[in-house]
């Protein structure tokens, strides 16, 4: 089934304590639709890029079969850039640049062709965009949208607005305290859902994900790995690979979307293997499967049987 | 099945963004004792307190029915105490004050009754000291030990000698990663194994847990509680938990151990709903019960088909 993505094409410099890939392609749109892409065939990206951009990376998300009509070329402007440098255990990073370019203007028109839509992907950008691309397609059946601090911080109200129309919010924990003003991811989660979205899942890096349905709580872990280059894009990835899994399922229920955590959490686990998207370019699909099946036996609790009444017999004495 | 445990009985002086507790009952033998009552009618404290430690205190314990026949009371001196304020998320902590008292020239010499001690728990504590206690039981068929970056710090040597002598180390994850130099957490557990232990607990807070034991990993999930009030002693309390469904059951495979994680989490997770040990005091098994079950239902993933191949049929294309 469709799966509509917008969010960044973009150039990315990156520094981690393993090395460094200067300027190889990156944003938002280029990892949720590779990840996405595994899961449908009809995978939709919207995006702007600047003249600058190398027709050999228009040719790489081509040749993976992605869907680039919506793909918009400003050939006066220079593609968004965004430098970064990872810490020593990569939990944390600092930005070192972020030059908008051509984004500083966008304001995407959706080909025709996209309207019937049926899994919208709204990756990290301004709110104000994210609704506007959402208004022109006819009827989605499970909008997802992504966002950061800098949005919360800066244009609240827009964002709130947003996500009066979306069915799942995807943030990390520090953002979803911060947007919920509540330290407790619990309640935070509450706050959060009262803003609109049924569904909200609360990213934790290393430590895994929460998904928050129907009154239910699903704790997924990471899945672990001994050699971790570059977390960038780990997170779209992960939209990517969610959004796609649901696609292919077509269904929204709490199952489903524990499943598509599972399948989210297996992409971005390759995502961070190597710099850039270049582990998504060509991963056979039993290798995404052995991964998924491994998602299980990490977590799986064996049967427990009922505590018996070592404490309360021995009280009475 | 007897459980020996060694660690401090003391008084804690606790501050978090709920409100404050002045000198309550606490110290790691308390939290470990108190947990693993709930599994062994024959848990075995050695422990020392000063002429200061209060008989109701030394009541409430022997009324839980825990053996004090290896508490020492050091008429001459003061009851070791610790003083320190959580910050806003809980996450962290200050310490505001650490009195060894009693503490600093504690020498235990255990109860001869205690030498037949089948599972012991090292509770934090000079390592020295730790390897003197195991010294004195004769036959132990599983060894826990906790330690913490002040000993990782300042008594290495003397810690890698008492790691050699233990099945298990429970320690939290910054202190995975001092003890092994190393940042990456699965890197670190086959370091740390290297050691001595066979079985590595790392603990993550509110993140849940790691179990690694015989080439697998799994990993627990923490419960999710809306209102934490006081997380002195978790890690105790999860001990102590973990600790006593062993002895229970007598069985130290890989699947006992991940049952055990699951008891210990859930123990851990009552500890944290009042200041001090207040909610391990009258806890119905039937709670406990109900909450190991919902660990379940938080991190069981629904069954998954294996991907089909959307991916490389479109390829071929």
């Amino acid at each position: 089934m469709s799966i509509l993505a917008i969010g960044t094409v973009a150039f990315d410099s990156i520094e981690t304590p393993f090395g460094s890939a200067p300027k190889v392609l990156g944003g938002s749109a280029t990892y949720i639709t590779l990840a996405a892409r595994y899961f449908s065939d009809d995978v939709r990206l919207v995006a702007v890029v600047g003249g600058d951009f190398p027709d050999e990376y228009v040719a790489l998300l081509r040749d993976r079969g992605i869907d680039l009509a919506g793909l918009e070329v400003d050939r006066a402007g220079e593609t968004f850039f965004w430098a970064g440098r990872y810490h020593f255990d990569l939990n944390n990073r600092d930005t070192l640049a972020t030059r908008l370019n051509v984004l500083a203007t966008f304001n995407p028109v959706i080909p025709e062709q996209y309207r019937d839509s049926k899994v919208v992907c709204l990756g990290n950008l301004d709110p104000t965009i994210q609704r506007r691309v959402l208004e022109q397609v006819d009827a989605p059946e499970f909008v997802i949208c992504d966002t950061m601090n800098f949005w919360i911080e800066n244009t609240p109200d827009a964002l709130r607005e947003t996500l009066r129309l979306v069915d799942c919010l995807i943030i990390n924990d520090s953002e979803a305290r911060e947007l919920s003003r509540e330290p407790n991811l619990i309640k935070a989660a509450r706050v959060i859902c009262g803003m609109g979205p049924r569904v909200l899942i609360i990213k934790k890096g290393e430590h895994g994900a929460l998904l928050f349905v129907e009154g239910q709580i699903f704790s997924a872990p990471a899945f672990p790995l001994e050699d971790i280059y570059d977390p960038t894009g780990a997170g779209d990835t992960f939209a990517g690979g969610f959004a796609g899994y649901l696609a292919r399922q077509r269904r929204y229920d709490a199952e489903s979307l524990k499943r598509a955590v599972i399948y989210g959490s297996t992409m971005a686990s390759y995502a961070v293997e190597r710099f850039g998207p270049d582990r998504l370019l060509n991963l056979p699909e039993d290798e995404i499967n052995t991964r998924v099946l491994a998602f299980r036996n990490l977590s799986t609790i064996p049967e427990l049987e009922p505590l018996g009444s070592v404490w309360q017999s021995t009280q009475l004495v």
